[in-house]
């Protein structure tokens, strides 16, 4: 059992404070690893703020990690000590149901384990829960421990490990190429991947968004196009146009809109919203026979490969880095949609 | 311009009555043709009471058309007089756009040509208003006009134009086959079908109802099972075992219990409801990548297909035969659900 510095939440009103935890001790198949940088997802605030009616205190968050292995398991053969490593949004898996053997971890049928607020599958430790990146280390079974490009900065890596294998997967697995027409509706920690990518893989690539004032940023990010929403001219302009389109929006709204923008035969992905969306018309996808369809994440190999493709071209997140005791601010400001796109915590101020 | 014996209504509130229609005369790429059954859609009553805000009346109603061709224009390869035939729900379209040469001339991008309520293309009557086949004849450019097995019962062949092609297309579309389990959400006039078809595909059909009284008959149809979608333990048992669930529902419903019963990466398509569904759970699509999608009725080459599948598996509908003169009483049988499954007009009883 080792003693680790990191910084949670006791109850869902409370601040993040510093704390102890613990974690198992390092068995052979495991990976010790240092904490350099850890993102902050949404998903960290849901969790600590229980919107999902299964926290289990106290919670460290953050699953978008980047650090420096110090130590590997007898039977490790992925990794050595000094290699620069990620975790992101699990930490194992049953690894033998069907999903596992698809390399589809993040469906597992056994349910696989969150790298925070999730069940530890080894124990070992005083309790079995576990606990995030915002941490000073984490101890990890090597198939969960990805390879970092070295050419990255590692700071911007760090989303990378949600917030882009999430909207990469889909781009990915409806197998996006040059000349397809892609929307991204939504600019925020997930939307500026989403454009990134769909626009490294080719496709003419169009930022969806109810704000004018977020035109310039998406061009910036490598969008050929914005399309506003609320403008009924430019919508009925684009209908029928678009080959996939990427809803990353994470809040209840009309998916009706952006159906009709769909060719026929064409799918809109949802990845943001994790709750019920205002009624969706039955007509919307028998006209055309449109396909709205959801995606998590991705499995250990896509994420790999998610890495290894940012590492060709050059692709990472937007990030503003804070220090750990800023946390409780930026969890407001992100609350507040104010950042671009990406807080990043350097966990050096952890452990100072 | 031909004069033509019809029933039809001439305003929203107005019981259906015989009437005269005016035809356009025959070109050269159309076949005449007696009609001889017609099939009762719950779109007809739709239409006719203006449901979905496009009624131009008169309305004669009817897209399940069975009949013999008694003329055949000079251009005519596929027919000649003294055969049997079909129209269903389209009776023309650009035929030049990417959605005609796909062959699916129900997603014509300038718009296909109802069988009633459309406009004709060729025009030639008074008004260029298309009726449909609640009529004495009909004239059909050659292309929209479909073959009918010689084995069929004619009658019970009617709905299969509309009912049929409706729920035989998704299945085809999404390659339904030996070994997978499908689900049929309710039984009407398209779910009766989709039992038939699915377990003529090979699958193992699951009818999925509220209805605890429909088992017995959906068996006899050919659903090896029936699943009460009220039962949440039963619901519990089947959770993640679908490979594909056709959905026939006609009006709003909560669609989040069917999605859970559906597999990883597998599909529920909606055929029945065109109007708002109630909410639908962003997670209910995220956790499983699954999928939503529409499909309305095929395309001329389909649904001949859809008519041989039935010649060689002997599928037709299971009908009540009715005389034009009843067809008020049958319109509101049909809101009542009162009928198994299909109403079908005997033609002789508007001619004599």
């Amino acid at each position: 059992m080792q003693q680790v510095k990191a910084y949670g939440a006791k109850d869902k009103n409370a601040d993040l404070k510093e704390m102890t935890i613990k974690r198992r001790e390092l068995i052979d198949t495991d990976v010790q690893i240092d904490i350099l940088y850890c993102g902050v997802c949404h998903s960290d605030i849901h969790a600590k703020n229980n919107d999902w009616g299964n926290a289990k205190y106290p919670i460290v968050p953050g699953h978008e990690i980047i650090g420096k292995v110090t130590e590997a398991g007898a039977k490790v053969s992925k990794f050595k000590v000094g290699d620069i490593v990620g975790v992101g949004c699990m930490v194992d898996s049953c690894q033998t149901c069907s999903a596992c053997e698809d390399d589809l971890e993040q469906f597992c049928e056994n349910g696989m384990t969150g790298t925070y607020n999730g069940k530890d599958r080894i124990g070992g430790a005083e309790s079995d829960h576990t606990f995030g990146g915002y941490s000073s280390s984490i101890t990890v079974n090597e198939k969960f421990v990805l390879s970092i490009p070295k050419n990255l900065d590692l700071r911007a890596a760090a989303p990378l490990l949600c917030a882009g294998i999430t909207t990469f997967s889909p781009l990915n697995h409806w197998k996006i190429k040059k000349g397809d027409k892609v929307g991204v509706v939504g600019l925020g920690g997930l939307g500026h991947m989403g454009i990134k990518f769909a626009a490294a893989m080719g496709a003419e690539t169009i930022m969806i968004t109810t704000s004018p004032g977020k035109a310039e940023d998406a061009k910036r990010l490598g969008a050929h196009g914005v399309l506003i929403s609320k403008n009924a001219g430019e919508m009925k302009e684009h209908q029928g146009t678009f080959d996939f389109i990427l809803n990353t929006v994470p809040v209840k709204h009309d998916i009706n809109p952006y159906l009709s923008l769909l060719k026929r035969d064409s799918t809109m992905c949802m990845v943001g919203a994790i709750e019920p969306l205002e009624p969706m018309h039955g007509g919307s996808l028998i006209l055309g026979r449109k396909r709205v369809a959801g995606s998590l994440i991705g499995g250990m190999k896509e994420t790999q490969e998610m890495l290894n493709f940012c590492g060709e071209h050059n692709i990472v997140c937007d990030i503003e880095m804070i220090n750990m005791d800023e946390i409780n601010t930026a969890f407001e400001r992100v609350q507040g949609n104010d950042v671009k796109y990406r807080f990043v915590i350097d966990m050096k101020s952890l452990k100072n």
